[in-house]
C-alpha cells in the first residue's frame, strides 16, 4: 500500500518528540496547579450546534470548521450533521455544557479544561488552526461573587512561575470603565467607540482620534478616549487619574471599584504581576465586566498567551442566568513560541532514562527481566532493539539523549565468577557496578530535562 | 444573550467532573506505563487528507467526517479544505507522521500517542461518534524484528493489571495463519474467505460453512476453516493442533512460528494474560501479521477494549518502508462500559482535599493564605466561595465529597488568648488543632479514590 506524497499543512503544526515532552511539562504544570486550586477537570465534545458556536465570538463565526459525514455524499450537505461545527474556544462549549448538566452540578463550579480548539483563520507565526487552549472558569447560579475575578489571574500567575517562560504581566481591565467613561463623556455608541481604540496599537493615536471624530466625538471627546487608554499602572492609582479626567458616570463607578478590588489583591498575593490597563478591551462579544491579558516581558510582539475575562450572560436557559469569569492560557501557541523564538525544548527525545544492553538475542529475556526490575521502581527504560555490539548500543542512547546504558551480567568476578550488571553514564563515561533492584537514578535524569537548544 | 435549549448529542457522551476524575486516573496510568516502557509522546493535528484516510480502514471511509470552512459557503464546498476528514484511528496518521518526520527520528522509533478520534457510524452502547484512543507502535526502516509483537501486548498487560478493570486476555493470532493455511487447502480467495469466516460469532459455524460454500470451496474445505478457527490455548500447543489438521503452506508455516514465539514470551513475562486464538482477524486493512483484540473476562459481550497488530507496508513513500506493530486501548469507551455496568466513579467531584473556611468576607485574606501554604506542600484545596455560617460551609465541602474543612483561628486558648487553626474530618466529624505549615493530608484523601457507586 504504496503512500502518495506527504506534506505538511499549513496552521496544523506538529511537534517531534522532544518538544512534545517539553509541551507534556507545560500541561502537567498547568494542570496540577489548576488543581492544587480544587478546580475540577472535564471535557466538552469537539463539536457543537453551529448556531450555538455563531455570534459567540466577535468575528468567529468566520473562522468555524464545519463537519459533514462524507459517506453522507455531496448532494446531502447540509446533512443530519451538517449543523455541527467544531468548537472555537473553551468557553461557549463550557456555558453549553453547564446549561446541560446543571442538575447534576454543584455551584458555584470551579472546572479547568484542557483540550484542542480549531479555528479556520489565515494562519501565520503564532496563528495555528489547531490548537490546544488551558482553562479555568468559575460559574454560580444567578450572582458570582467579585473575588473569583481577582483569583483567576492569580491562579495563571502561579503556573507561570513554575514555568520557564520568564516575566509575564497580566493586564487587567474592566469593560464597565471605558463602557461608563464614554457614556458619562456623552458617546452613546460605546460598542463603536470601543472598536476604534481597540485599534491603537496598530494604528496610533492620531489616526485613532480621526476615526474616533469622523463617527461622530468631539475632538475632546476623542482626546479624552485616548487619555482613558493610555492610563497603566500597577497599584489603584489608576482611579484618581480616571478620576482627573473629569467624567462621571454610575457604570464607571462600579469598574473602577472592581478593577481596584481585582488589583488590591493582586498586590497583597502576587506583588508586580498585575497591572490595570485601561487598554484592553477583547474582541469576545461575551465579557461584561473584568477582562485579562497577559504578555510576556520582553516578547510583547507575541500578544497576548493568555486572556480571559468575566461574562454575566453566557449561559443561560431563559429562567437561570449562570454568570461566570475564566481565563485561558493559549497553550501551544505559547510553547511554539518558546520552541521556535527561544530554542526551549527537552534534554532527551524519549522518556526513557535507561537503555538496558542486550548482549545476545537469546540472552533478551535477561535484559527483560532487568527493565522490569527497573521499572518496578518507577525508573523508565527501554531494552535495546537489536543485540549489535555495544558501541552501537550506546550510540543508540546517545541519539536519543538517553544518560545510562545498563550491560546486565558484565563484569565477572574473577575469584566467585559471578556475573556483576553494570551501568554506564555515557556523558562521562564512567562506568559501575550496579544492582537493578536497588539501583537508584539521579533525580535529575529521571524525567527529561528542559533544555535551551539555542 | 439567552441562548437556545440545550440538548445532548447522540455518540457524542459528556462525563461529569467525578467521572472525567476517573477517566483521567486511566489516562494517567496508560500513560505511566507508557513511559516506563521507553515510549515517546506524539500527538498528531486532527485531520488527515480525505485521499490518505480512504481505504485504510475497512469500511471506516463511510465514517470518515469532512471538514470544510463555514466561511467558505455552500457553493465553494468541496472547497479548499473541503479535501480533509478527521481522524479515525491514530494508526493512519501516525504512519504519515512517521514519512513526514522521518528525518528528524530516531528507529526504531516507539511512540504512544493518547489522542480524540471520530467515526460518523451509528452511535449504539459503547460506540461513539467521538472517542479517545491510547496507542502504542513501534516503526522501524525497512525491517522490525519479531520481538516487538511480544512486548505490546504485555505493556497493555502491565497497564490493565494496575487498573480496575478485573481480569482480562489478550488473544493474539497471526494473519499468515489463516493466510497460509486457505492458500494450502487450495483456497485462493484469501480475503473473501476470512470475511466469511469473521461472521462466526454472529452466524455460527454452519452458516459460515454455508456461505464458504457458496463462495466455491468443498464442504472438507469449509469444515477445514471451522476447524482452524475453533483453536484457542494458552500455550503453544495449537501449533500440533494446527499440524493435526494435515495442511501444509511456507506462509502457514511462517504464521505458526511468529505467534508460537510471542506465546511463548507472554507466558515467560505474564502468565495467563496472552491467548493464541486463531479466530481473531481484526477487520482493518493493514494488518499483515500478528494481530491482537483484548476482552475483559465475565463482560466478552463488551468486545474488544484494546486492538492492534503489525502493519508491514501502511507507512512507506515508495522508496522507503517502514514496518510498524502497535496496539490500541479504545479508552473512553472502556472508561464509559465500567461507569455504566460497573459504577465505578470516583470518591468526589473535584481534586481539593480540604475547603478552607472563610469566617467573614474582610478576613478572605487569611483564608487564602491557609490554602497558599497547604498548596505549597502539594494539598489540592479551595477556600470557601462566601462567608456563609460554618453548617453551610461544611455542607458545600460535603457536596463535593472534600473530607476536611480548615478554619482558620477557630479555638482560641484561654490562657494565651493566641487563636489555633483547627482541621476537621466531615466524615468523622473530628476537630483538631493544625497548622497550615506542617499539616499532612492521608495519603489516602489526598487525591480522588476510585469508588463502586452501584
Amino acid at each position: 500500500m504504496a503512500s502518495s506524497k506527504v506534506t505538511p499543512l499549513s496552521g496544523f503544526p506538529e511537534l517531534l518528540p522532544a518538544e512534545r515532552l517539553l509541551e507534556l511539562h507545560f500541561l502537567d504544570t498547568v494542570r496540577e496547579v489548576f488543581e492544587l486550586h480544587g478546580f475540577a477537570p472535564i471535557e466538552t465534545r469537539a463539536v457543537e450546534p453551529v448556531e450555538r458556536l455563531i455570534g459567540k465570538g466577535g468575528d468567529a463565526d468566520k473562522e468555524i470548521y464545519g463537519i459533514h459525514r462524507l459517506a453522507d455524499g455531496e448532494a446531502e450537505r447540509p446533512g443530519r450533521d451538517a449543523d455541527l461545527g467544531l468548537h472555537f474556544d473553551l468557553t461557549v462549549p463550557f456555558a453549553r455544557y453547564v446549561l446541560e448538566h446543571a442538575g447534576k452540578l454543584s455551584f458555584p463550579f470551579r472546572r479547568y479544561q484542557i483540550q484542542k480548539v480549531w479555528r479556520g483563520e489565515r494562519p501565520q507565526e503564532g496563528r495555528y488552526r489547531e490548537f490546544t487552549q488551558a482553562d479555568i472558569d468559575v460559574v454560580d447560579v444567578g450572582e458570582l461573587a467579585p473575588h473569583f475575578e481577582a483569583e483567576m489571574p492569580l491562579v495563571i500567575a502561579e503556573a507561570f512561575r513554575r514555568l520557564p517562560v520568564g516575566d509575564f504581566r497580566i493586564q487587567v481591565n474592566n469593560r464597565k470603565i471605558p463602557e461608563g467613561f464614554y457614556l458619562g463623556l456623552g458617546l452613546s455608541d460605546v460598542a463603536g467607540t470601543l472598536r476604534i481604540v481597540d485599534k491603537l496599537d496598530k494604528i496610533g493615536p492620531e489616526n485613532v482620534a480621526r476615526l474616533l471624530v469622523e463617527a461622530g466625538a468631539t475632538e475632546e471627546q476623542a482626546q479624552a478616549c485616548l487619555a482613558l487608554a493610555e492610563i497603566r499602572t500597577d497599584d489603584t492609582s489608576f482611579v484618581e487619574r480616571v478620576r482627573a479626567l473629569g467624567v462621571e458616570h454610575p457604570t464607571l463607578d462600579e469598574g473602577l471599584t472592581a478593577l481596584a478590588a481585582v488589583i488590591d489583591t493582586g498586590r497583597a498575593v502576587a506583588p508586580g504581576v498585575l497591572v490595570a490597563d485601561l487598554r484592553i478591551a477583547r474582541g469576545l462579544d461575551y465579557y461584561t465586566g473584568t477582562v485579562y491579558e497577559t504578555q510576556i516581558v520582553g516578547n510583547e510582539e507575541w500578544g497576548s498567551v493568555c486572556s480571559g475575562g468575566r461574562y454575566d450572560s453566557l449561559a443561560s436557559d431563559g429562567r437561570t442566568t449562570y454568570p461566570g469569569v475564566g481565563i485561558s492560557i493559549g497553550l501551544s501557541r505559547l510553547v511554539h513560541l518558546l520552541i521556535s523564538k527561544r530554542g526551549l525544548s527537552a534534554s532527551r527525545s524519549t522518556p526513557a532514562a535507561v537503555l538496558v544492553a542486550v548482549t545476545a538475542e537469546e540472552d533478551r529475556a535477561a535484559s527483560t527481566q532487568v527493565a522490569a526490575a527497573l521499572r518496578a521502581r518507577g525508573i523508565p527504560c527501554e531494552v535495546a532493539p537489536k543485540a549489535d555490539r555495544f558501541g552501537k548500543q550506546i550510540r543508540y542512547a546517545d541519539r536519543r539523549g538517553i544518560p545510562f546504558v545498563w550491560f546486565p551480567g558484565a563484569r565477572v568476578d574473577e575469584e566467585t565468577q559471578v556475573a556483576h550488571d553494570q551501568v554506564k553514564d555515557i556523558r562521562s563515561g564512567e562506568q559501575v557496578d550496579a544492582d537493578a533492584a536497588t539501583w537508584t537514578c539521579p533525580d535529575e535524569d529521571l524525567r527529561p530535562q528542559l533544555v535551551q537548544t539555542s
